[in-house]
Formats: C-alpha cells, sequence, structure tokens
C-alpha cells in the first residue's frame, strides 16, 4: 500500500500504546512525527527510542523522532514549524496511579501543562485535528454497568491520575464549544494488555507499577516472586475485581478508526469508550495466562486498596456505531501475545545499550 | 503598631481585591512582596503598579513590586530566591466569565499553569502556607440554599473561569492529601464591591466587563448611557437575580483572619465562604445606589443570559465560627464607597500617565 493520508503528530511515541499505535498508523498510510521525553520508556545512547526502532523494523518505515518534552514550548514550537501536520494524537502522560497520589504537583504540571502547551502550539499553527488519549478512570466508581460514554465523569474519580485525565476532557470541550475549528476525540481506554503479535514491542514500564498483566508475567518468567491479588472480597463471582481488559492492537485499530471519524468532518468533540464490553476478573485473567503460556503464577491476597474500584466494563456500541470500529482479540491471544513479548524480552527494551531516565 | 508579622507575597498584587488586601495586610504588621502582569490592571511608565502607588500613600509603609507573569517561571524563582518569604496569597488570575467562555485555552493557561508554577516554587522555597482566590462559581447552580461549604462542587459549573477554580481547588485538595507540611485556605469569595473608604483605590476594570456595580456606576456618572438588566423573569421576589454582594474591605480582612489560622498550626486545608449571608436583588442594588448617592441609573431589561444563575448567598456561620471573621459593611457603605471612589478617580487609575496593556 503506498498511499499517504497525511502526517499525524504522535506524542508519547516510545510508550506502550503510542508504539503500537504508530504501527498501525504506518500500516494506514500515515506519515509519523514521534515525539518522547523518556519518561517512562526507553531511551537509546544516541537519544533514539528504542521501541520507535523496533516498530521500523516491523513495518519497514521510517518514522521521524524527537526526544522532546512537551513542558519544552519552544522545542515543540520548532517542530510544529518543520513540519506539515495534518493531526494530532496525543499520548503522552504519566500514568501511575498510585504515584499520583503521591506526587500530585507532578502529574498535574505534566499532564495539564503538556495538553496546554500542545494546544497551544496546534492552534498557532493552524491544525484542529486531535485524538485524545483518555481514560475509563474519568467515570470513577460506575453508576451502572455497562459503562456508556453518557455515565456522569468527574464526579467520582478516585485518584489524581484519573482527575487529569477529566480535567483535560473538559477543557477540550470547552474549546470545541467556543471555537469550531477543533475536532477532537477523546477515547476511553479501558485495561490495555496484550502486544504486536511480532513479539518486537511491548509493554516496559521503567517505573515501579502495578498494573495486573505485567506484573503477573514478570511472576511467570521468575523476576518476580509472588503476584499479591487486593482484595478478594468484592461483590463479583469470585471475589476479584472485574476490568475490561482490551488487546493493544485493539486499541490501536481503534485510533486508526478515529482519524477516519476526523478526516470525514467536522463534529466538534466526540467521546468514545474502546473496551471489549466483557468484563473478566484477576483470578480469570490469571488462569487464562496460566493455561495458554503454560506457566505458573502463585499468588497471595491482601486487602482492598483504597480507591480500587470492584468491578468496571465498557459498553463499546457507539464505537461499533459511529467509528466502525469493535474489538477483534480475545483474552487468550492478549495473554499469549503479552507472554510473547516478556519471553523475547525479558529484560524489556533494555537488553540493548540504553540509559535510562526517569523523569522525576 | 510595629509589630512584624512575617512576609507575604502577594499575586495579583495590582487588581481590585489584591490591591485592597494588601491595604489590610501591610496595616495588620505584614510585609508584602506583591507580583503582577498587569493583565487586568494599569502600569506606570517605569513598570510600576498605580494601585500599589496608591496603597503606599494610604498606609505611609513600602511594597517591593514585581511586574511578573507567573508563567515565566524563572522570573518567579529569582524572586523566591531573593526575598524571606513565610506565605502566599493567590489573587492572580483571568475573571471574566464571558471572555472565558470565547477563550477558555487563554483561561486555562493562565489560571492552571500559573497556580502550577507557583505551588513549584512554593515548595522548592520550602513554604507550605497559601491563600488561594477561589469564588462561589465552584458551586454551579446551587442545590441548596444559603450555600454552605459542604454544598456539591464542580457537578454544575456553568462557566470556564468557574471550571478553573474548581480545578485548582481539586488540584490543592490532593497536594493536601499528600503532603501534610501543606496548609492550604481557599476563599470562596461571593461577589466582592465597594472599594476603600479613602476613594483612593478601587475597581477598575481595563477590559469590556459586565460586572455589575462597576457598570451601574458607570451609567451613574454618565460614561455609560443605561444599564442592561439580564432577566427580570427569574422566581425571585422581584424577577431579577439574586446575590451576595461583599464589601471588598470586608474581603480583604477576611484574607487577614485566614493567615492567623494558618499560623495557629497545621490543618491541610480548609475551604471558607466570604459573604454576608443575605441575598440582594439586582433591582435592589440599583434602587439603594440611586438612593444613597442621590443619583439615578436608567436600566433596559433583556432575557436571561445563558449560564447565568438565578439565586446565590452565602452561609458565613463557617468562617464565622473557624476565623473569627464576619462581614460588617451594609449594603449602603458598598454604594457610598464605590460611588466616591468613581467620583474621585472618573477614569479609574488611567488619570496618570500610563500604558495600558490588555493581556491577550
Amino acid at each position: 500500500m503506498n498511499v499517504n493520508n497525511g502526517c499525524v503528530l504522535v506524542t508519547g511515541a516510545s510508550g506502550y500504546i503510542g508504539s503500537h499505535c504508530i504501527v498501525t498508523l504506518l500500516e494506514a498510510g500515515y506519515d509519523v512525527v514521534a515525539l518522547d521525553n523518556f519518561a517512562n520508556s526507553v531511551r537509546g545512547n544516541n537519544n533514539e527510542s528504542i521501541a520507535l526502532q523496533r516498530v521500523e523494523e516491523i513495518t519497514g518505515k521510517k518514522i521521524i523522532f524527537y526526544p522532546c518534552d512537551l513542558l519544552d514550548i519552544e522545542y515543540l514550537r520548532k517542530i510544529f514549524s518543520q513540519h506539515k501536520i495534518d493531526s494530532v494524537i496525543h499520548f503522552a502522560a504519566m500514568k501511575a496511579v498510585g504515584e499520583s497520589m503521591q506526587f500530585p504537583l507532578l502529574y498535574y504540571k505534566n499532564n495539564l501543562i503538556g495538553m496546554i502547551n500542545l494546544l497551544e502550539m496546534m492552534k498557532e499553527h493552524n491544525i484542529f485535528n486531535l485524538v485524545f488519549s483518555s481514560s475509563c478512570t474519568v467515570y470513577g466508581e460506575p453508576e451502572k454497568l455497562p459503562i456508556t460514554e453518557s455515565n456522569e465523569t468527574g464526579k467520582s474519580v478516585t485518584n489524581v491520575y484519573g482527575r487529569t485525565k477529566y480535567f483535560v476532557e473538559e477543557m477540550l470541550r470547552d474549546l470545541s464549544r467556543a471555537d469550531e475549528r477543533w475536532n477532537i476525540i477523546a477515547l476511553r481506554y479501558f485495561n490495555p494488555v496484550g502486544a504486536h503479535a511480532s513479539g518486537k514491542i511491548g509493554e516496559d514500564p521503567t517505573k515501579a507499577f502495578t498494573n495486573l498483566m505485567p506484573f503477573l508475567s514478570q511472576v511467570a518468567i521468575g523476576k518476580k516472586d509472588v503476584l499479591t491479588i487486593f482484595g478478594d472480597d468484592y461483590d463479583t463471582p469470585d471475589g476479584t475485581g472485574i476490568r475490561d481488559y482490551i488487546h493493544v492492537m485493539d486499541l490501536a485499530t481503534g485510533h486508526v478508526s478515529a482519524m477516519k471519524k476526523l478526516e470525514q468532518g467536522k463534529f466538534g468533540i466526540k467521546f468514545y469508550n474502546l473496551g471489549t464490553g466483557v468484563g473478566v476478573s484477576v483470578l480469570q485473567l490469571i488462569k487464562t495466562f496460566e493455561k495458554v503460556n503454560n506457566v505458573k503464577i502463585p499468588y497471595v491476597t491482601q486487602p482492598r486498596r483504597q480507591g480500587d474500584i470492584s468491578t468496571m466494563y465498557a459498553d463499546p456500541k457507539l464505537a461499533e456505531d459511529e467509528l466502525q470500529w469493535k474489538a477483534k482479540f480475545t483474552l487468550e491471544e492478549m495473554c499469549r501475545d503479552f507472554w510473547l513479548w516478556q519471553t523475547m524480552n525479558p529484560n524489556g527494551y533494555k537488553s540493548e545499550t540504553t540509559t535510562h531516565t526517569n523523569g522525576h
């Protein structure tokens, strides 16, 4: 395929979702200008992104990359001036829930100022097509299930990370109300897991993390001793928390579908859940992972963590109707693909010669 | 009185509430380091604040002033390094409701980044005492009257200006939860009017404005032809909107009471309404202004404006109990003092030789 669909600037390009999405964008005929500050991804010795080098291997295409922090508005301005950018996909944000409660100012600074600077530069360069990475955390404790896009947002958000997503959604809503040139889609991700089928790219958290799949996968490979399940007394069939896990490659195609929607004409702002619509418990995920990959995952249970929600899963119908997008991968495939990435890259991207920064 | 109560950094110092508050702070024995970017106040030919020169006349004391924009973090850092600051009172913000709906990005940029930069600098210099200018707009359409501090905030906020205040309140709440060194009071102002009794300082909006008292006062003095009342069919005794007008000098003493509270020990974060507790309709305010000042104010009525709220007035009891503060000035005094300022300064501060910037 040799079409050209225009140039997309992607922030947080070197991260888990960003890197997978760029595979899909390149395959769909978009050019990509990629930005990352390496706050949560691995930097090569010459300021290159290891993850994006792998994406180039997978796709056989070139990515223009800048090691740009969105707080550096002059650097950002330079990039916007040097490229003819048509649209922006904004992944860059800090995303560790626990850390966000410990260091709220860091989260507000990065996630809000980053977004505001990016919007300023877009406006300054007459670019008004934006896809924003939002999250199901904006719903807080859901008032009804499955969660539709008209569930209330903001009211019962249980952590700072989620509040930064909610605040940005509200800013974008105000922007599109005030200026009809804006054309914005906020995608509310449920729980992304899995990896690209090549095993070349995947989730490589460089900070302390508590997300379930990377944790259980590190237990399976012997880098951690035991998995901790927080709470086995929730009001769910097996007592453990229920989430809507979605394959990261399904998320990736969701972004291409969002791009197509933006290109069809102006509508202001739209919000879409990206989930499978199926709730899976912690125990179910462990059992599936063990079975598919033929591994053992020892676990212990501890009390519920404050702020954790019992059950969340999406109603994905709106994205199906309006974006013609639907999650395709099964839970088994999510487990298989994550494990392939993990076993091919037991140290993540750090097997290469790399420097590691943590962005604090 | 020759006590020294320490040094307060005041942002937005040259504005309406900031300048009046500084009179009270100086009289209460505080030193003041004052900052303003002149976005909505008058700059002298040598970058001095005309309003603060008047404050120096009133008090016979000196104010250290910097023409600093809070978006300029390096300038801010320099100021924090050069002075031994004990506490911060943060007035600086854009505040025109209508303008905020037209230019949301400008409001988010100034009000959020300004606050985040200030908090960063406070933390960097180990200063954790903060009084924040919030607003009754965080309550949106009130669910019950009078409005207590436990009324829900955020849910039905009708404009961008109010959302910036709500977002900052939530940021501050998260900060104080994460780090017990913070000691923060957010003061939710109702409708400030009036002026210092000397007539030397007062409200001098440099932009297009729609606030009631400056508008009716300019009609009274002949600078505008007629006052427009938006909506005379509200469910109120005379059909016009009801607000809790409070004398700006009462607000000013409220800040000194908040400072005293901060100095008594750590409590995390507290929110207080600053209002009189008395609701006054638009027609009542006009009649009182006419009678007290012996002027005529022709008015016309137009339909309600979108987002306007029918009735708001405070329950001021919490501030009375915990800050030992209570509004003292009557509606008659608010009208008299505003009019004295208006007649002594028919062109506001612009009668002096000044440059006028509008901050866009």
